[in-house]
């Protein structure tokens, strides 16, 4: 166990690069791992940020680093959130209080960062892709540094990384798969191997050698293992096994998620300091799925391996028959709610906005294309925050109104996603998506249902059109521009696809047209409303001005500020507004 | 060996359900396996379509139909292209003859045409996804009816096939897979199975027990096999051994393709009627290639089992270690690419502009996110025509035009192909994407290097903006509205992502801005010159029209009665540009 009295980071101080790792003593090691352990803790404890995958790759992280020669040879760590030790070990100890802060280090490998970082992207599943790329290289060059991926036992369900496999092994790759094997992703894993055999069947069945499994918390163990694995020529699983959260015993306690992802907690017990997000827009779609489910012995949930965080445990408890988790499986998991709504059940696909964009073609050719009921349920959509670039749910919005005969679907309080998810099992036979912010859910009693926009304040000069959280800053932004003397109606758009022809009818009637989405501008909610008004009052109507997200990387840091800065909070949007009339009166 | 002069379908044509097969002797299913190859061969030397995997699937398919009762036991095809003779045993053969062609039969199973197909979509390796949604249907309700996915061993290096039979595995699902085993996908199968064993060893290591190999081409064994895996509760692989083009000496000889897809060909010879389009785009590119590949040593080709009809075949015979085919694998394939940019290579990737859909998340998060030197080159671009809804290649300027950092480029001609490409090797140190569709292109010789548009004829009413093969249009269209009168300038926009700020300045000086691409407009390269124009001349400005592709499914056809229908040839544009003129006229 951990005593967090003792004084911190003596043996990690003294570490400048990882090639010193080499010359510790055991007793030195032991001492590091310890005192990573206490870091990550103490650290994480007032940041937030990934902990429970990290507590469990202390002693594999140690051992690689001591292996192998970083940067010459090459790291890649899939789903980079169990990378912290690696920073702490390339030089990023004394930043570490920065973390997943605004303009501090990121929550994952960067480039920018240091040498030793590769992959930013933090979607699942990709590493093995890239470290076969990256061995195609140096084989074709007679370049003999090595390639390293490492990746867990809940990635390697991901179909790009199984691709990567059979693409691997035909090649005879040199590439060197550390598997660390914890048996979770965020969920325990899904996995169809009843046993080590079993898995270690699958690689050899793909021409890859499998050396272990080796205990992951015991470093000589494990420089033993990579040193022979490091010496062959073609590909190698090096098979893992960790504790997710070991050595801290509150993550190893925590069944659930084994304290995956948190935020600023008292490191002695473990709890976070304040709770989260009371009566989010997750906890109102897990209260409205259940009482759906009641109603509707044919609906079903559907899970990427994201049960939990999606809102879906009290479903999957009362209901486990009616509960799919496919695994990291998106793709896999819209064409398994084809089928299903083939089979003439009504799934409920609760996905990650962000992780929707591993199934655009399912969505688009399997779902679209047959016109299927299934209701794609999307959280942590918009500008999410501390996971950074591959986080942000920005391009659900552009994506899903591509899709024929899709509806989609914006609630702005805790009441409305109940009514939606309602509405989208009654009323609608194709396929809908609702999307949701991570963020608080404000309350609004008084939502009616429909797919109708609705009207939340009158004006005369301004109409602001917006989608979900921003219906609340268009909200503030009429109350600014009321200080100013200008009228400004608003409109809760609600139903993003099709728009709303009542709304366009008002909306053209004002001087000033403003639509906020918290979105891709370019494609977007937005770019539909302006040519539906060009085409309905010709050129010499209102001007629309569409502020949402640019169609850049947005930057990990706290969502409120990360709106502020695009100008999407009530300030922001006012401004617009004002230029705009302003600009007007010019002409 | 067929004998062409047989009388053909005297069995076939007795033939009215399925059902009707379990009555036919050993000698009668021998003639009516004759038959449908003489049917097959026939039929389709006239009305083109695919071929090699029809001939492999004659016997598989006469078996299926006698174990199952279709429709209420189902089977899902993967790659629907080989069901023809599922249509042909299921009251399809007396409109065989308009197969693919407009209003006629589809190339692939389609649900208006038939209670016994399912799955219309021809993306490869969807199957066993749908299959285990089904299977889960069936579950709940107590159904005992079956679930049987027909895929083939191509198709199973695809991500989200891998992705399923994991959950197939460790759910026990119901479902029966039928690998049709011929070795190939388009081009041989990239594996990393060494043998049958490793094969089987593969499946069982997932929890699916394996019977076979079977002979494909022998009812009475393919009978007995599915019936004994009919009768199973649990996941089961049959596998089945094809020879693709069986029976059909052209096809078996035709080592390329196996005769995969063919246009109107001489049934004596299996020789095409017609060459191809001469000059096409395809030529342009595989040429160009070799040329680059000559100069950069650093030049790679990737293909996800699509070598040759993207035009890779004489680079991968002249560079063979530098021609990497990944497998149906585009998730893989994009990201492996990445890997290699990393790595230091010029990765050029050669695919389909439909099948980039599968790796819109790779597209985005690894190679835009980290800003790599990545040449992807779209084949089949556009409105393509004879497969129908998933092969037009609609999407791709919608999508890549919202990867930050992405350049799209569209060549005009045949000449501009090979410019293209050398700048974006020479000129561009991000991700750049050239987009071109299957039609014969038209020669230019005199194009210049550079990324700028290229105005290629001056006028004063009205401007039209054309993309690729659309720029032809637009010159036929300024044609046409002289013979009006009206004076017409037309731009070769080339570079439709960045849009080139002189084109946007010349078109804001027009009555009349026409955009022209064969992409959906909504998002699309005329959305986004048309927020440019406002952006630039306010809403006094000239008045946009966009012309393209609605958000919704284009039906199969020929693809230029397909532009015309949809209004993007000659006629239509001008009709589209004169109904505007006289439009703001009234204003």
């Amino acid at each position: 166990m951990i005593e967090l009295d003792a004084p911190g980071a003596g043996t990690l101080e003294a570490i400048g690069s990882p090639a010193e790792l080499r010359a510790l003593s055991p007793a030195e090691l032991h001492v590091l791992a310890k005192e990573l352990r206490e870091f990550l803790i103490s650290s994480v404890s007032v940041t937030g940020g990934h902990l429970g995958s990290n507590l469990g790759a202390v002693e594999l992280t140690i051992a690689l680093h001591r292996v192998l020669s970083s940067p010459e040879d090459t790291i890649v760590w899939d789903t980079g959130h169990q990378a912290y030790v690696h920073k702490l070990l390339t030089g990023r100890a004394s930043q570490f209080d920065t973390l997943r802060q605004p303009g501090g280090l990121s929550g994952y490998p960067n480039r920018t960062e240091s040498e030793h970082d590769l992959v930013e992207n933090s979607h699942a599943s990709t590493a093995l892709s890239y470290a076969y790329g990256l061995a195609a290289a140096r084989r074709l060059s007679g370049d003999p540094r090595r390639v390293v991926a490492v990746i867990g036992d809940g990635s390697l369900t991901g179909g790009v990384a199984l691709e990567a496999l059979n693409n691997i092994g035909a090649s005879k790759a040199r590439v060197m798969i550390v598997l660390n094997d914890n048996g979770r992703s965020y969920a325990p894993t899904v996995t169809a191997f009843s046993s080590d055999r079993a898995r270690h069947a699958f690689f050899e069945s793909l021409g890859i050698a499998v050396l272990g499994p080796f205990d992951g918390h015991d470093v000589s163990v494990l420089d033993d293992a990579l040193r022979v694995a490091a010496d062959r020529l073609g590909p190698v699983v090096v098979h893992v096994r960790t504790v997710k959260g070991c050595g801290y015993e509150p993550a190893e306690r925590d069944e659930d998620k084994c304290l995956h992802d948190v935020a600023p907690f008292d490191p002695r017990t473990g709890r976070a300091r304040h709770r989260g997000a009371r009566r989010s827009h997750t906890e109102a779609f897990g209260a409205a799925l259940l009482e759906e489910a009641a109603a509707r012995p044919e609906l079903v949930a559907v899970t990427a391996a994201m049960g939990g965080p999606t809102g879906l445990n009290a479903f999957r408890d009362r209901y486990p028959d009616r509960f799919f988790d496919v695994g990291i499986a998106e793709q896999h998991a819209v064409n398994a709610a084809a089928g299903m709504a083939m089979g003439g059940l009504r799934p409920v696909v609760a996905i990650y906005s962000t992780f929707l964009n591993r199934a655009w073609d399912q969505l688009y050719y399997d779902v679209g294309l047959h016109r299927l009921p299934v209701v794609f349920c999307l959280d942590r959509a918009g500008v999410t925050g501390d996971d950074g670039p591959s986080h942000h749910g920005v391009l659900d919005m552009m994506l899903l109104s591509k899709v024929p005969g899709m509806t989609v679907l914006a609630p702005s309080s805790y009441e409305e996603v109940g009514v939606m998810l309602h509405d989208a099992l009654r009323i609608l036979d194709g396929p809908v998506a609702i999307r949701w912010p991570k963020s608080e859910a404000r309350s609004e009693p008084a939502v009616g249902t429909g797919l109708g926009a609705r009207r939340v304040r009158g004006g005369r000069d301004i109409c602001f059109l917006g989608v979900g959280k921003l219906v609340a800053a268009c909200e503030d932004a009429a109350g600014i521009l009321a200080e100013d003397g200008f009228e400004a109606t608003v409109w809760d758009a609600r139903c993003v696809v099709p728009v709303d022809q009542r709304m366009l009818d008002d909306a053209a009637r004002h001087h000033v047209i403003v639509t906020a989405e918290d979105g891709v501008v370019d494609g977007g909610f937005g770019a539909r409303v302006a040519a539906a008004i060009r085409q309905r009052v010709g050129p010499v109507g209102p001007c629309t001005v569409t502020a949402g997200v640019p169609s850049t990387y947005l930057p990990h840091g706290h969502a409120s500020q990360l709106l502020v800065d695009l100008g999407l909070d009530g300030r922001g949007l006012a401004r617009t507004a004002l230029e705009r009339m302003r600009a007007m009166d010019r002409h």
